[in-house]
């Protein structure tokens, strides 16, 4: 589309193609190449995070992260280059993601231990999609966005409710079973709290006296009748999405009737064949 | 509407307005200072039962939580005033809120650690509700209650079967496991029953016995069966609340009833035809 | 009905008035009676679990259960003399239950600990739907275990499926893990696949190696996958429940169509006046 | 079908008929005796790693083993035998099921430990269907079967959030806890992510700090919060099947087109009018 391209103009656009695009197939294998580092980076930052491995490969390990992250920094430039508005690029959720993974290998020069937020670099292989082509992926992943997005409003009112009981059963807990069970201030009596209505229960305090008991089991059976909400909600909206699609969108060109099936030839109401 | 008030009858009028409602400027500046206010205090009371924090700061935190009970006494007076109908106020919902929530305090002067009860005081933040003017909130708030309102009978049900099985389960484990594996009465083995029911499962008390662990495992998926119910039961009845929603846009032009389905082409209550 | 009873005829009709319906004062009153009679010996089996109590009030605890147990035997041969069919009734749900209901306290004279299966009384609470005039209840119940039924089929191909899985997850961590970690047997192993898959995670059996851990991870996502199913099945069948409820039966007497509204007058197809 | 067929071929034609199918007497015989076997094998093998079972009982439970070994082995023999094509059986799933069923018994003679992979012979129960003519239990499984497939790209989706969600907050826990309080690497803490985002909580590994024990509320709420999305997603797609089931039982007279709608009055096909 772009007659008579500079030298420098046509390989940014050449390498525009190759990074940001998989349809030619030196986009595709810089993608693969590309998704395979960010796999090995973060499981390297995961390795050197053991023990036993830190110790007898700790210098390989820097070594690989330092390549990692020089190789991402290199990348990162080049996208920079080859776009044409960069801080667009460098603005965007993908660019901004970019450049948290490799940042953190930089400031564990100053901060030791934040080289392990580099695993933030997971993200990165949310590019992954384009790859291989999984566009009916990213409909299905929308259709779970916009299920979300519609109980939106239903998901707050139902978090502030369980934020609400949490600080009253937390402050309840902690009257009834005190400090020397466990529930040592009210922060953690909310946290107590948490920990029983998700049904997660670690056991790491749990009530002694039968008074706590009895509360615990009231705040359990309601955590149990609370979990139903938000699976409903979601249930709801994605059945509602459901049933959405499944009607098509054809109007009879004689009697205007709606709502008929996507393999409908003929309407249903007046026998008049649908285009 | 109110024709030649006096100067206390205008005053009462205007601080009604400001107290009560949100639609002026000092109404609404009036709730968010409540608002904040509100989880200020709450804060220092959680704040306040963390010993660490106690030994500190105690007595500054003192001082505040007398000056926030103060504040909200006055106000609760301020309200009590202006109202046309005081009683009507102090029965309502948000009338007793406002005042369990200053109680406490004044109680803690002879009742050492009653204090901590004024986290009552998080629900108040209920008014912010009205201060956002977040009508839709509202809206999608009592879907969630007729929803659960609608299905109260189901959930009565439900909960009187799981208290049957629970109180029958506990006996079991109680005579199959015995006081010497934790189980050391029928309370305290129906309290392991809800435990286990809910999926919460804390571990501090678990079955030891072979026996005992395999009528554990019948309890589980039972429970596990039974998590099913109340999410079935609320999700249905979403599901009909959105379904009902999606129904009806048309209007009969002759009767002006709503209600119809998609695809009705006479008026199901006059017989007159839809456009 | 019958006409010229005798006078133990009509005596038996009384009793049998009283004792089995609940539309006259009198068997109210009994029913009323009878359900505070069962709640109490309930507590009092339970209280009596309690060692404080056994030791300070065994006695008098012991006492009150012959009591209600004697009661409960008068009460059991009433019903029985009073039925038209005696049989007919000792052999129903309800008459097992009030047999099952006695026997424990006349049993733990040979075999001492079973008087604590006389909780089973608690199912004899099932009469209280009938006093309360409960039909709607009985109503709801039955739309919950239609719901069920409908998908038992369903239910037992999920639970083959969960033992299945269990069985070769428990095996494959024993061999993993080994009894030095506490799986000791393949049995055990079951029983800590059943405890994690259901979410319950107790905690006195965990994986403590890297293989372990690993495994232990697929598990629990898998579980957590498998939740959703026996959810989304009831949810599905109580959902169609409900949609078939929501659609009258109504048929239009001209043009036959169906799937009226309940609030429909005239036929929405061809405009006939609905009966 | 087969005319004039050799004896051989008639033998080989009379076993297919009684161990492949279920239509004869001797055939369903065969197929309850062999889940006999199956099950009987399995409870062989779980008893048999069971330290004090294995103690007393070793040498038969060794008998036992290697008796139902080399009947499943000679049944596999014949079943190879007596297919037109040993191949097509040997390739298929259940004959893959059959042979791993017998293979761990003889490997364990050169690796200790591997017969208890032998548990995957209660694969084998899966023929337990085609005994009892379970047509319908069949069909119901292939409706849960067609729901899931409906639903896989969502739930891949769905995992790989999580897979994401387990890295970061696992790495995140690390850095705020860290080694000392039993998140002693990113892998662990992963682990940690897992237990608690499924709500299992075993409590071996839980946070001490305020910090970490803030995050961990957190991601404890998220976890109940996005339990919602794969029951959604499995309830919405039997919603649909469920609801599609419903739609039609009407066929057209004309063209006999099914799937009508319950409120159609032509065929949306062939236009004809429906009776």
């Amino acid at each position: 589309m772009i007659s008579r391209p500079t030298d420098r103009g046509r390989i940014r656009h050449r390498l525009h193609e190759i990074i940001f695009e998989a349809d030619t197939k030196a986009g595709k294998w810089f993608d693969v190449i590309l998704i395979i580092c960010i796999v090995s980076s973060v499981l390297v930052v995961m390795l050197d995070s053991v023990a036993t491995f830190q110790e007898r490969y700790g210098l390989y390990l820097l070594w690989l992260e330092w390549g990692f992250t020089l190789l991402f920094t290199a990348e990162y430039m080049l996208r920079i280059s080859c776009v044409k508005r960069p801080l667009g690029y460098a603005a965007s959720f993908l660019g901004v993601v970019d450049l948290l993974a490799i940042l953190p290998t930089y400031v564990s020069l100053f901060v030791p231990g934040s080289q392990y937020l580099i695993v933030i670099r997971v993200l990165r292989v949310l590019r992954v999609f384009r790859v291989f082509k999984l566009a009916t992926y990213i409909g299905e992943a929308s259709t779970l966005v916009q299920a979300l997005q519609a109980s939106r409003k239903k998901i707050t009112i139902f978090l502030l409710t369980i934020l609400t009981l949490v600080i009253i059963f937390g402050s309840l807990m902690y009257l009834v079973e005190g400090p020397s069970n466990g529930f040592t201030s009210i922060p953690r009596s909310a946290y107590w709290a948490i920990v029983t209505m998700t049904t997660v229960g670690y056991g790491d305090i749990s009530p002694k006296t039968n008074p706590g008991q009895t509360l615990a089991s009231v705040i359990m059976i309601l955590g149990y009748a609370i979990i139903a909400v938000p699976t409903g909600i979601v249930t709801a909206e994605l059945g509602i999405a459901g049933q959405k699609k499944i009607v098509s969108t054809q109007v009879c060109p004689e009697c205007m009737a709606e709502g008929h099936d996507p393999d409908a030839i003929f309407c249903k109401h007046c026998s008049a064949r649908l285009n």
